[in-house]
């Protein structure tokens, strides 16, 4: 992704290696300042997941990897670490899936660095393939919503309901992104904006209550957004909010895609109804930043995540193209890799 | 309303008149303080209206009736005050038809005071009535959806929206109000929830992206929202995020009510496409109090309002009863008073 850094725009990932520290985008104090976090070894790695220095499963995922190969460097107990970096986050599927492999590889003899190396290659490439099968749909001077943050920050670069976005801009579509601001967490207003915002991508930040004006008004093209779990059948689950803005595109007649890699598909799960929801904090509803928003006393209700019906979505952007939900079986054998 | 104040529960209007000083609940504090805002002059009366010590369309009618007839008793000239209390806010239809009325009524030579009272008696009586209607149609143990504040605090006393509600309550109903945050301003978490905690009536605060999720989880029995204008053929503007709801309880077929008095309705208007929507200040959407939630650079569009289709709509409940859309113009008769 492109990012003005130190006076002057430039290439970067959301982490990557020096040498054998760790270097992270501190995804804690954007949008107001971009500083690099670097973690020198593996309670350095773990904090920083820890503490959402580094947030979004393929990113995470990323994190561990590159963890795992520096205390290879460092000779430290491979499975110390991996139990380490195991306890620091409870539901990213990435964490485990890239600690696993990390494991194997090591014990398969193989260059440490490599393989972490490898691991990311492939979020690096799967991203960039959802961006140029997604720029494919997008058209000149169209308008697009997306909701949350699924960009470059959340994998390692491109994003994915970002990533073909990204590319249309790059290949001088004229685009413009209306960015959900996403309450409680404010990752449309703090993380979407921002990419966007350093990629030069003309955008406009609303409220989350008025992405249906807009689409009423006809203002609004298109809709992308990820997604963090897709059943057999196409109802998937993503940030609280997504539903909403699935049903109003649904009822203006405008396109709904969701990008997601392969590795979002569960196809153990007949559909959403099996999607278990987590149900956060209340603090997240109640207040903003440090300050409380509504009187002491009132309780808030937090679900984080929704569940989004198949019959709302047009299509299914992955790495290896644009998929119906009548579809989505016949991309069960890509799963196993 | 039921308020808590000096350590004890008591009855309280949104504004009164004791002796020539017009008592204000100083909404700019809520919900975190409640101070009363002493207006002794024109002056600090048009303050209050414009530094939005008190807002919400009746309430701003009710504080230009009281406002007049303080102005006769200091015996100042009453063109010059109206004059001034013209200019405080440029869109509440209800501040000109109290100055309207109140100059008429010393014309005719009525008690100034006796005639404000009148115009406040006159809003109470219309939201009690709101009230008495609409409650019909709450059930035992319903849980309602409201958004934005329609409350007392937005007239003198029991609210439109927010009316149908506390009489439930009061007769001893279970009832449970899921209440939207409505950002930009926070409406729903500020003075709704403030509203509802004091009536001791059970609610949660949500945030606007989770309204959605709590219907399709079938959490959500009803909806009541206010409204700003009404047209004739039932469509209607109100905060902004109302569409979204409106369009989601549809889906989920869930009723969805307007609650309002006569005077809300626009016989003038056919349909929704004739009102104009403001879009107000940028810095609403970019700003959570004086903290910038997006980075330096990013712009935002900020509609205020939303317009809402008939066809999502329930029923408008009024002063003499709930109404289909099809039966607005009947009411044309009782817009005349």
């Amino acid at each position: 992704m492109k990012v003005h850094f130190e006076g002057e725009s430039r290439e970067m990932h959301s982490l990557w290696m020096e040498g054998t520290e760790i270097k992270f985008i501190d995804q804690r104090l954007l949008p107001h300042k971009l500083e690099i976090f670097s973690a020198k070894n593996v309670k350095d790695v773990a904090f920083a997941i820890k503490d959402m220095v580094v947030r979004g499963a393929p990113a995470i995922g990323a994190a561990a990897a590159l963890g795992m190969a520096q205390a290879k460097i460092q000779k430290e107990d491979r499975n110390k670490v991996a139990n380490i970096l195991r306890e620091t986050r409870p539901t990213a599927q990435d964490l485990f899936t890239a600690l696993d492999f990390m494991l194997k590889k090591i014990e398969e003899g193989a260059d440490p660095k490599e393989a972490a190396k490898d691991y990311i290659d492939n979020i690096l490439n799967k991203c960039r393939k959802i961006g140029e099968h997604g720029e494919t749909l997008i058209k000149d001077d169209q308008r697009i919503l997306t909701h949350c943050n699924a960009g470059a920050l959340a994998t390692v670069d491109y994003g994915t309901a970002l990533s073909p976005i990204r590319l249309a801009h790059r290949g001088g579509k004229n685009i413009f992104v209306f960015v959900d601001e996403t309450r409680p967490r404010l990752q449309g207003a703090r993380l979407t904006a921002w990419e966007l915002l350093n990629e030069g991508i003309p955008h406009a930040l609303i409220a989350d209550n008025a992405a249906g004006d807009f689409m009423q008004r006809g203002e609004i093209d298109m809709v992308i957004v990820g997604a963090d779990r897709i059943t057999q059948n196409g109802d998937f689950a993503n940030k609280i909010g997504t539903y909403e803005k699935a049903v109003l595109a649904y009822e203006n007649h405008i396109p709904f895609y969701v990008a997601a890699p392969i590795t979002t598909f569960d196809f153990s799960l007949a559909n959403g109804s099996a999607i278990p929801i987590e149900e956060r904090s209340q603090e997240e509803v109640l207040k903003i930043g440090s300050e409380l928003i509504a009187p002491s006393g009132t309780k808030a209700r937090n679900p984080a995540f929704d569940v989004t019906f198949a019959k709302y979505v047009t299509g299914y952007i992955t790495e290896t193209g644009v998929f119906k939900a009548e579809e989505i079986s016949s991309l069960k054998s890509h799963a196993i890799r």
